[in-house]
């Protein structure tokens, strides 16, 4: 039996209305939804955001919500990924294709690419679906420009000792996860001598979205920061 | 009477389907399709991307297709913004609303910001809607993730002296026009002795799209490179 094919599929920020037609269609014609969830018992984001299509399907589809741990621990996050890679390929190998449905887009920062190396590597097909990112979703949500005319522009997951080296040359900088690491943000920001503007969303697009203008110390999970540098 | 909305809204990268949901609602509500030609008598490629939601439509819509000249000429630029603002606000004036089509997203590199912000300027309340980035359709095309872990990502639009002073520090570069300026790029990449990975992608999602391992000398404008060095 052929093996089923794998999609990796971005369903963006967070506001249903955000996905697109694409991953609809995709999310309608696919046997297995895979909804990673991050805590027990907590509904994943990324299944809520597609609950409404999977609703609309005609026919049922089965929905694998594995428990991915919120931790930093190597070995259990490597077991966690073993696991999950091993469900799916149990489906695949019975010829089904599944949707690995993922926040944002599955190429940026997605916990996809670490089950889907997993799943390659056995020769299954995976196809990408690109979703909003989370970046432009805040630079929508908040009416600012990300970039215009010559601007560079860095994405940072968190911040290290490159940042204040790389930071006089940037236009923009989008600090995801902020509330992470907000001090040493900060502290950096401020070390820059440019005039800036700030803008932080916190759960951007959803039902209880939060636009503030300069950082917010909150430890809301989903927060970003843009942060201009004025020339 | 009270005057229009204008919508600035991406249309993504390329192939219809990568259209959002709400961009789609929005297209089949609006009253005026604002879609800028980029040479005299070339249709949008925005507007193509959108041409059977239009098709759909219930009701008729007008739709405006101002050029913007492809030039460096500053003032030439200025007044085909003005002009386009105007155009619009004589719209907007009459009560209706009006949609913008920008490709990828409205705050990515596009031209909407200037004409926005002539229109913020006589008080027309504009909504960004985001749109797929050309850089994430790039990603997802090429098969490879953009970022991971604790990877800092750059985005440029050209290269200009920063970029080697920057690029130590970074683990994935994304191009964007490579053609624009291939020769510089090559040497600034080719002077980093870390291991890389080149991909490059023409006219992403579009029917003639293209992706090449290494970079592409074309001429054609639509043409991502991304450069992932390797830790």
């Amino acid at each position: 039996m052929e093996i089923g094919k794998l999609y990796g599929l971005g369903v963006g920020p967070g506001d249903p209305e955000l996905v697109t037609l694409k991953a609809a269609r995709i999310i309608k014609e696919t046997d297995i939804i895979f909804a990673p969830q991050s805590r027990n018992g907590k509904p994943s984001v990324a299944l809520n955001i597609v609950q409404n299509i999977i609703d609309e399907r005609e026919e049922e589809c089965e929905i694998l919500q594995p428990l991915f741990p919120m931790t930093e621990d190597k070995d259990e996050l490597a077991k966690s990924w073993d696991d999950a890679a091993e469900m799916l390929f149990e489906k695949l190998s019975n010829g089904l294709n599944a949707v690995f449905v993922t926040l944002g887009d599955p190429t940026v920062f997605s916990t996809f690419s670490y089950v889907s190396k997993r799943l390659q590597k056995k020769g299954v097909e995976v196809e990408l679906v690109p979703g909003i990112t989370s970046f432009t979703a805040c630079s929508t949500t908040a009416g600012i420009q990300l970039t215009e005319q010559d601007d560079i522009m860095v994405v940072v997951p968190q911040v290290d000792e490159r940042l204040p080296k790389l930071l006089p040359y940037v236009d923009t900088l989008v600090a995801m996860k902020t509330s992470r690491h907000l001090d040493v943000l900060e502290d950096c920001i401020n070390k820059d001598p440019r005039e800036k503007e700030i803008v932080s969303v916190q759960n951007c697009t959803m039902e209880d979205e939060n636009v503030v203008h300069g950082f917010v110390d909150n430890k809301k999970y989903f927060s970003t920061s843009i942060i201009k540098f004025k020339k």
